[in-house]
């Protein structure tokens, strides 16, 4: 059976950052597909991939890009699944042009963008779990327990750390 | 019944942005309800609404909001419903403040984030009902047919216009 | 007794940057509460601590966030005490999205910001420190003479320092 | 007898972003003197004005200034009081050099920050009242006075506009 | 016969920038073909027109873009032809997000990105007839013929203007 | 024989970057010349180096410069050949300053400007070996194979690694 | 006889903002040349222009541009003249690209740069009349009546102005 | 007898970045004072030292500061004298608020502003220079021979280096 989840990244470097959703995923018990999908290098394997999508099962698209980052947009023009994407932190610019690249779609072409880095990719992947969970109480029962643990981490006092 | 979307907004004035999103759900035959609720202004309305948003029957919330633009974080802060981030153009930093006070989110809460002003509260809808048509086939028709109709819809020619 | 200042921050990494307002309060002779107050991770440890902050005897607080960094702001639409916020250095943007979250609040629920990371938890401090100044004088001394050392320890020539 | 705060501004122009200082202190019930005193042009009205408020009265200093914007932290240089810095909306760069030369103030010097333009200077009056109220009962009622009001006066639903 | 040049736009209203590269190719003597090929929104027509331009009897790509702006970039993935992109300028942020989403390609798929808006419509026809001049010696003269007008269009004096 | 692409650069540390151009175009069997040749320390060399570059049989001109960055926009206003500029990463504005500065050149005089740094280095190579390959069918073979190479070298999955 | 202040600017629009500095000039008393000298379009003219400067008389270059705004450095890089710029601001960037391009210069090259825009033109000419009132008594004594009576016209109180 | 050249900065830790300037003024045979006086710390300093500049014999004012840096702008506001202002390189904006405090200044008071960092301080020196050899020839062939000396250091190719 396919994954309910594909992650895809614009290259292997940005597993670095991605993988923190495939963590994220597997933490809330949601099976993930992870793929190198380069739409600058591969965009024939982006057309496969984001075309089938749907019909290979899927249901929501995560997707991590940097620089130009044309992956989250282009696998939303090619698909009408959910497609949320995670900008990378890029040498240069930090990710603000990976971020302006992915968030800033024109009209009709939807992407979900969550923050640059390693907060955006945990946080793709729980927004990935929210979207499931509104029709998997089951899963929305282990989210709610997943922010209720999270929650009660936080220490009261700063000094606690030591 | 409740509508299944929920379209909040910081201000009065975000509603010439936000009522894109009302418009295209529309559109695509969704209900939704609009409503104004300031973070800063109305910070019970936002709690009580928030907090009651998924047992009120809400499936997902977009929340448009300007310049600091706390409304989306908070709302996902109080919820574990999706919540779809639209940042509202500013005056004086054309949305840049409301971008980044949108999409920086800390790991562990997440909104999805679209494109600043119109494109973004229009795209804000349209990711809302490939959220809603995973468990919605007729909307999935639906949605498919808006999107076939918005590619046709574009010109081969640029001379076309006049 | 409760301590004239509270400071709160959005979570146990920002303590590097607040601890130097907490050390130079101290400096000054006043006492302060730290606390680790998640906006988006624990919304009801906020909304209680900021709702009975006035009750609880605080005259003034400080809040130090990074990134989305609401902190600062709902902490203010929640209470008439003056709130100073301090813009924690975040990883990829430098503090710059720290800074728009927290100074960008709209009309009707000012936030008085300070620099970006330790000046301006120093300076946050100091801040606090004149308003209360306004009305104990023991303390306007106190701060007078930390003032008056600061300026007797600016060297006049570079070569000094070897 | 002295008004308790004062507002300056570093050119005339500045008035049309400040005078929203000036009515907000007003609508409260509170005195307040607006002067113009340009820290490049008029140094030494500074340096006179500034090391003189404290004696003649004043307890907290709102100054507004665009550009450069030396006038809030050189305020700040000069007096112990409390100030509070309005970055003003510049030409080219639409205010983002005005906060980053009054925000960005060294440790040891602090200028309490507000938004750019007529929010930052509205912000500002509510921000000294709340510091005035730590001693004065009666303002902090017609704070709370204000604040209720404001809360009240945001509309349930964007539509009621018409 | 083919022409040499195709300029490509994401959307209609692109052409009121880049009907500038159109007419300066004019003015040169050069062919060109205009369309509009949206990456987004008709993905499968940038796919056609993209992977035939070298056989069509193409030469270089022109591609101008707005936001997101991933039309460039996607053309050049899928052709070894050169492709200038032009960032058009953009409704909030100015042409900074189409600028950044265009130059800032990966290694391995280049576009030669001209300035945001007319001047860059117009130098990417000007570089595209550089190109090729490299072996049409007429349109060589001609080109030197232009850049001469050009230079000697340029007056001694400022005040020659009235 | 004059090798086809000059390689320019502002100062001998951009070579760290622009070794990667020589590089690419030794790869694909394109002869270079790398010099360095800086607008501001000299400019009479600059002055006969563009002058005389067509002249010398160069057909392109790949030019790097960081900071003010402006031997690009010089040597292309010097030229009628194709020059394709390369953004220097600089110090404290990480190439943005560059880039501004060599891509917002006015109508007129064109530069065709790649990514900052080492990405925009290979770049500019791969892209004067598509102008210099639309006239020699052999290089056009070797271009094509090294995209295809490339295509392949790109993995399925990120976790091969390892 | 030469003027002591040759102001040259890259194009003849530069004019609206430029003639502030010949203006100021002239309120002073100082002479000064105007020319169009277009870096890009005119290199020819801006180097035997630069390179004759000190032989033909001028004591300070005063030159303006806009965008990628080479014609402070260029002339920098062909005197050893005092060179001042002033950023003209740009339509999509604001003059964000025109400072960079003449500020950021590279070690050995100096331009001393002024604000974006009018002020940046009037300043220019004050920064030139001070470095020519070193070795003009009577020009000092002008400038110092001149700063006097600015001083003097800054009112003290913002109502004046009705 | 006085140096002619005083070169102040906000604090001591600015050194690192100013001895570039005092030591390109000592490689030129000019004597310099290098002193710290801070806006904000010792404003009293500063109004002494700016107004008394003139009167001890100065000629050109080199003034470095980073953040907020109001040096350079208020020693511009105290003296007539030219003065030319270093953007030190700050920790977290990278001195771009260094730099927008200093350039950006309001008409009637010019500060030449040079690079961030260290290539600005040594490009302060070699502009004061330029002020001063305009009446002292053998500076003017000092500066000249430096000038060409640093010319003729640039090598022809990179690969010069190892």
């Amino acid at each position: 059976m396919t994954a309910p989840i594909a992650i895809i990244m614009g290259s292997q470097s940005d597993w670095d950052t991605m993988r923190h959703a495939a963590d994220t995923l597997a933490a809330l018990g949601i099976a993930a597909d992870s793929r190198v999908v380069s739409a600058h290098r591969t965009p024939d394997r982006l057309f496969a991939f984001a075309k089938g999508a749907k019909a290979a099962g899927y249901k929501v698209i995560i997707a991590g890009a940097g620089g130009a980052a044309h992956l989250p947009g282009m696998a939303a023009a090619l698909t009408e699944l959910p497609v949320f994407g995670v900008p990378i932190e890029s040498r240069t610019l930090k990710g603000v042009d990976s971020l302006y690249s992915i968030v800033q779609m024109p009209a009709g072409i939807p992407v979900g963008t969550l923050a640059i880095g390693k907060a955006g990719a945990i946080n793709a992947a729980l927004l990935a779990a929210s979207v499931l969970a509104l029709s998997d109480p089951a899963l929305s029962d282990r989210l709610a327990a997943w922010r209720k643990a999270q929650t009660e981490a936080v220490a009261e006092r700063p000094e606690d750390r030591a």
